[in-house]
């Protein structure tokens, strides 16, 4: 179990609460000005005050999906199965009713393809009149729907024919998106194809601690089991299988699925989020830097422009690179519960540096800090949100911040450890607490901006 | 497919519209009886009048059960899949506020196991809170819940187990019966362990035009394909598999069920409901309906003796034995849409037959009729409420009459095509429609008896 924790802590380390790695070079000395605070006024009418949650790691029983069966195989590489998550899928409508209660203007969500299609060309009018019911309220409490189609689950059945490796890949995603926005289009203010599709290529794509995972022998034997178990001898999903096959398969898919989307509803803002990190070169880093750069984010900057109406940041820490790759935090860095470095400032460059490689508009789709100690979350919302401020201040035109996460959730190979949420749920009562740093986020909605 | 019609045909004339086949010796005039009508008065102050549904019929998306993945499977015995059945799993509320706007007072419905524990020994709070709000809901609504903990699905890892021929099985279906108990039982005021649990024996045990389905080539393919595609090389389910077998684990898992929710509530009434035809002996058959009665319904009778508060009578028609096995219909026969012999009158014979063979309470759990006529809706329940009027009046101690069904649903190998439904439904858009039967049913109820 030793050398079994050592892993898994590596892994952590920079794993960062779930698809959320960051390396990179800070563009501007942000956490000063944060720190000087009070930037009200600085958000414009109409700026998105939100929280997030995504299906599978708040809805519970995502049965056929292939999250599901990797969590229940042996051996696997997550932690615990997600099991009945938070109950959002029963809780949707008080979870949103609190949402709005606490001033915030917009829901960031996902559709469960497994959900909606949980046999091959089988579409569930059950499911898909669920995220209406999802989307009604959403409309009785005055809260702006943003809508992944996709939030790194697929069926069971489609990881088993090769998820998105294989060529076949697009057409089932067209499929798929043309019927959830011919059913829900009309309810939905701003869809994304996918989140953080980029992930596989930000994890593996550049060496550093996680580059091995891409083929560990734990790994590789989850993938054998579970093509067995599905029966077809074949398994790709998430960030387990070839990456590169999976990004040329996600990118296909988010032009395909993105037209397929505007078909339906031209007018309906389509975009993707992507995760980030605020890169920043140490000793000489910044070849690598810019080598990071263009395999996980300067591509996904090019199907924007080509395909998108809008792109979502999604930060969490920043990553420091020499030129042998990724690097461990600073001694004196500050930590949070799943072992990422507390640094808030992160966002305003990711921001920034995001907003100079896109034409499209910036939303902050995802930032958030995994904490048992919710002085700790107030304090990074004021320095995230201070920094989001200063982009506004210099004129990029940022558009929306929504947390991570409305509800402590399943965060994937790390299970239910990591405490995202806003709102803490007992998971052996399903209880919602709504902690102090909601309450916070809440005035800073209400009043538009920081007020202190 | 012409071959494959005719069998299903043949199988349908006989399935009689899901487990519920129907044979036997008629034992009093009834028909005559209840057509005479005026019955007012007749029914004691508390007597249940309901509808039922099941779970898995019903609900949707049962995904992590036997019966989904047999559906999806080729070959299948199932004509369709059950797919978002008819979405009652979202819409229960609404259902059952139907149900007691018509003026009924109880509802029968099934806990799917297959959700509560979708993976060996790993429980799922949100579905056990979902069936609280479905149970909450009763109350609110002032309608009886009757509640069984098992119809006919199992979970999808526990036939691949070997279902109820695993001698494991009963220990693990005590497990569960007291998780149910502890999380509901106090929401529960009437309990079955068991909804007809003498189907395979009814189905397969004397000679008739079923007898040789319970090893027919397509079944055998069908479990092979099963048990490879869970994985484990072994498949049993429902009425698909060594019958005896499963008949052994059912009487064992029905009398250790018992005592585990009886130990958590004493007070809660538990008992299980049969299939029972009203056999009638033509040409001498009176032996083979002796022996008929031996097989499918004595060694219940003794069960429930053993474990049982009460017994449920679950009767669609008769069935005809001569010394040979089972008869077709009457050349003058009046036929269902799932090609029933139309017979209400075998209700008031069943009851008197079981009456005499129990001691406990019985109450009618399932009574119906497939039809797009909803005029042959309302004769039969005419007919057959009549009956229990006369079982009343001659003083045996029938406490319910719960019809089948309240909504449209998913018969099992014959999918959708039966309309069971006081309320229709259409699948496309899940939009309910009350037939004139129901409000007859429901003006039977007020009245607590038949008024005309």
């Amino acid at each position: 179990m030793k050398r079994q924790d050592d892993r898994h802590n590596a892994r952590r380390r920079s794993l960062l609460g779930l698809g959320t790695v960051l390396t990179g070079a800070a563009l501007l000395p942000a956490a000063a000005r944060a720190a000087a605070g009070s930037h009200a006024g600085a958000f414009p009418k109409g700026f998105l005050w939100g929280a997030a949650i995504a299906g599978h790691q708040a809805e519970g029983d995502n049965v056929a999906s292939d999250a599901w069966l990797l969590e229940n195989i042996k051996p696997t590489e997550f932690r615990e199965p997600s099991g009945a998550a938070v109950d959002h899928y029963r809780l949707y409508d008080q979870d949103i009713a609190t949402l709005a209660s606490l001033g915030l203007n917009t829901f960031r969500f996902s559709i469960e393809w497994a959900r909606v299609e949980p046999v091959e060309g089988m579409f569930s009018t059950a499911a898909l009149e669920h995220y209406r019911d999802v989307l009604l309220s959403c409309r009785k409490h005055g809260v702006k729907a943003m809508v992944s189609f996709n939030h790194f689950v697929t069926p069971a059945w489609f990881a088993a024919r090769g998820g998105w490796e294989d060529p076949g890949s697009t057409q089932l995603y067209v499929r798929y998106c043309d019927k959830v926005a011919r059913h829900l289009g009309e309810l939905i203010d701003y869809a994304t194809t996918f989140n953080e599709p980029n992930l596989p290529r930000l994890l593996f794509g550049i060496p550093g601690p996680l580059a091995g995972m891409a083929d560990n022998p734990n790994m590789r034997a989850m993938l054998a089991r579970a093509g067995q178990v599905a029966g077809t001898g074949k398994w790709s999903s998430w960030i387990f299988g070839d990456f590169a096959k999976i990004e040329a398969g996600l990118l296909r898919a988010h032009a395909a699925g993105y037209q397929a989307i505007k078909a339906v509803h031209p007018n309906l803002p389509v975009g993707f989020s992507i995760a980030i990190a605020d890169d920043q070169a140490v000793d000489g880093g910044e070849a690598m830097v810019a080598k990071k750069r263009a395999i996980a984010y300067e591509p996904w900057f090019r199907a924007i422009g080509e395909h998108g109406d809008f792109i979502g940041v999604q930060t969490y820490t920043r990553e420091l690179i020499g030129p042998d790759g990724v690097r461990p935090p600073p001694k004196d860095a500050k930590f949070t519960s799943s072992h990422m470095e507390y640094y808030p400032q992160a966002l305003e460059a990711t921001i920034r540096y995001t907003a100079k490689n896109v034409r499209v508009p910036v939303y902050v789709t995802e930032n958030g800090v995994s904490t048992d100690d919710d002085a700790m979350r107030i304090a990074y919302i004021r320095t995230a949100v201070g920094g989001v401020a200063n982009c506004l201040r210099d004129g990029i035109a940022v558009k929306g911040y929504i947390h991570w996460s409305l509800l402590d959730n399943f965060e994937w190979i790390f299970g239910f450890g990591p405490h995202f949420g806003l709102i803490a749920v007992d998971r052996a009562t399903m209880k919602r607490s709504v902690n102090p740093s909601a309450r916070f986020l809440g005035q800073i909605a209400r009043a538009n901006g920081l007020t202190a």
